[in-house]
């Protein structure tokens, strides 16, 4: 017998539709004031005394004997030992990622340029890499080789010269394919260290950990808002939400396939968020047969069950220009249009962190290695912001460079402006390059 | 008589020289409780309460008495009617101005790409501007159309179909250099609203005010934790701090520019930072020369002089090269390359959000019409942040296009790395796309 399931079915031609789709796409972070001041006060005591406060969360938090912090570094060999301590299918398989990854993200790359004016005047845009990178990695079973790979080579891809990595082994347990995407992505330098103490100890350094210019990664809710804390001492990825997915289907997919791709989110969370939009009553209800059928085969039933239940829905749409307008009000981090001509509707798509295109293009080939980065933008904010990428890790500086024409006809100008702005000084200083 | 001016002295070679830099850079943005709690409520009032809220708060705060929402919006009648009431000389500067913005700006665009693999999968990027941008611009005396035309232009190049601008008019004081400036740059929708309330609108939206994606431009300390506060919601630009420049000269520019370009920046407020570093200890004394001679002639010398006291130094170094060190380990906002040949410099610039190159480069002609953004990143946050530009308008979604002969390629790989992860309806998903 399979446990029957109850997930969510709705009809964007009801009238309350708007508010039901609102409600099921509202999601506030907890900010909890007890994590707040224990953040704080873990972020005080790295900043005050380094590696000494770093050895002490470690055994407080990590259940970990460490005498010393050199009992928490990893040195670049031990990750080469991990490469063979995996498979060797693993480690194909991991090769195979990053070179793909690899790949795409050198597409990302960008340079600097510059115009010459008819006078002379230079102008343009410097592009440089950060001088370091720091990458969170949690620890235990939320680790994930793919997340290393995904992180750090668009850094390396950037021209990163240093790339450090931390990740929490609690009880001593370590993830030797961690290590080993560590090792293939091209990673510098690995702490054993997690937690808010870790993201402290990247932002301000310690006598051990070198301060770096930006923090990446996912983490729990301490990581999570010991970034926030850190922002503006050092940049930031985004603070992600709980992972979605919503597949746009026209009804001829496979519903198995569909039922599937939904789960491969639902597995993620109990937060995690699944939805499926399609102009065919009859195929939603194919789905949902499919979804009770298979639900009780999956290894993390309770998880994928518990996600769809509180947070997935099917919902029936009068027709395809209808499933387009849905997708961008909900602005999804992941996409699936499993239709027979994707082409057609990818110009309509507004907001997505990331477009699975066709019936074959299953969210799990880009997880993992496709080729574009599977950090993307969640809870809607696709709207305004980007997959992670090579971008993330270079950084553009003005360059102006006035001939003494140029700056004579320019001062003229910026006169007037500042004067309107009384801002004299301004004036005077681009006065003095005016020529008689 | 002068009145003398103490501006700190340091020399790189001193023993303690990285210790009093620190110092001299040091800045903490000040996180005021009352502050906080007083934007908290500010915004849940908005969220609540709408056009009704907005009203009331214009009322209290900018002492307007304003009947309904109506009183609140400018139409774009009335920004045409402000080009007729400035000066034909600022008009036709504000236009030059606009037209070497644009131009720059749109070198900054970025374009979709894709590229097919050998088995038929497309990948590529898709680049879409946001939906709708606001802008926020301080009313009163702060009220710099300079700041319209910086943060309007790159919004309107990257396609944003809709600009909406936020200014308040405290007594009902309007900048009609402001308007102008919106009119020229694009601007589409103007509300006479401003503080948290305008920040809170923008974001959430009311019964007038539509919601926007992002939200960018200055404002005071209620308008930065506002800011601060909506993140997540809608995207923001950098929170800045004090504006600062760093002059690197070889002592061969006339002291009295170098001055006034140091006080060109002082002039903005008591916590801007002016610095100025030299290898020619003579030069660094003419310049303390200049600038005493020159300060009380500032229409602004109560602001400029608190500003080089409290926060401007000259710095005396070994040579070019220990100077250049100096810039990285500052990483300013504005950098000065006041010497005969910049060219030789900037590929050894690692860290500057503009650089103006050669003697004659003020940076006031950067600050109103040489093309760049002069919304920079501020307080050694150049590190690892760029200049406002297109690309804060613009997103980006990740395009994953497989063949059924791709899908079943990278489903093998798929499948062997969510395994490792024992993620295992990742796992099946991609399986289902394997041939047998």
């Amino acid at each position: 017998m399979t446990a029957p399931i109850a997930i969510r079915r709705l009809n964007a031609a009801d009238q309350d539709f708007a508010q039901h789709l609102d409600h099921l796409l509202s999601w506030e972070s907890v900010s909890d004031d007890a994590v707040n001041q224990r953040v704080l006060d873990i972020i005080k005591a790295v900043r005050e005394r380094g590696d000494a406060a770093l050895v002490e969360f470690t055994k407080q938090f990590d259940g970990l004997d460490v005498a010393s912090m050199a009992d928490l570094i990893l040195p670049r060999e031990r990750l080469e030992l991990a490469l063979t301590r995996i498979t060797p299918e693993q480690r194909s398989a991991l090769e195979k990622a990053a070179g793909r990854v690899r790949s795409y993200h050198e597409r990302q790359k960008q340079d600097s340029w510059t115009y010459t004016e008819a006078d002379g005047t230079v102008l343009g845009q410097k592009v440089t890499p950060l001088d370091r990178a720091g990458l969170y990695v949690p620890g235990g079973k939320a680790s994930y080789p793919s997340s290393v790979l995904m992180n750090a080579i668009p850094a390396k891809v950037a021209g990163v010269p240093e790339v450090v990595m931390v990740v929490p082994t609690p009880r001593g347990e370590i993830n030797e394919i961690v290590l080993a995407a560590a090792c293939i992505a091209g990673v510098d330098r690995v702490f054993t260290i997690g937690g808010a103490q870790a993201v402290a100890a990247l932002a301000y350094g310690t006598e051990s950990v070198p301060p770096v210019d930006k923090i990446v990664g996912p983490g729990n809710i301490y990581v999570a808002t010991a970034k926030r804390h850190v922002f503006g001492k050092v940049g930031i990825d985004m603070i992600a939400g709980p992972s979605e997915i919503l597949v746009v289907c026209d009804g001829q997919t496979d519903p198995d396939w569909i039922a599937m791709d939904l789960f491969s989110q639902a597995e993620h969370d109990e937060d995690a968020q699944s939805i499926l939009v399609s102009p065919d009553a009859a195929f939603l209800g194919r789905v949902a047969e499919s979804i009770a059928k298979l639900l009780p085969t999956l290894e993390r039933e309770t998880i994928a069950r518990t996600s769809l239940e509180g947070r997935g829905a099917l919902i029936q749409v009068a027709d395809m220009a209808q499933a387009i307008e849905v997708a961008n009000r909900i602005a999804p981090e992941h996409l699936e249009l499993s239709v027979e001509n994707p082409d057609e509707y990818l110009p309509l798509i507004r907001h997505a962190g990331a477009i699975f295109m066709g019936r074959y293009t299953a969210e799990a080939l880009g997880d993992y290695c496709a080729g574009p980065n599977h950090v993307l933008p969640t809870s809607g904010t696709a709207r305004y912001s980007s997959p992670l990428g090579v971008y993330d890790f270079q950084k553009r500086s003005s360059i102006i460079h006035c001939s003494a024409e140029g700056a004579s006809e320019l001062g003229k100008v910026a006169s007037v402006l500042a004067r309107g702005e009384s801002l004299t000084a301004h004036a005077r200083s681009a006065e003095y390059r005016i020529k008689n």
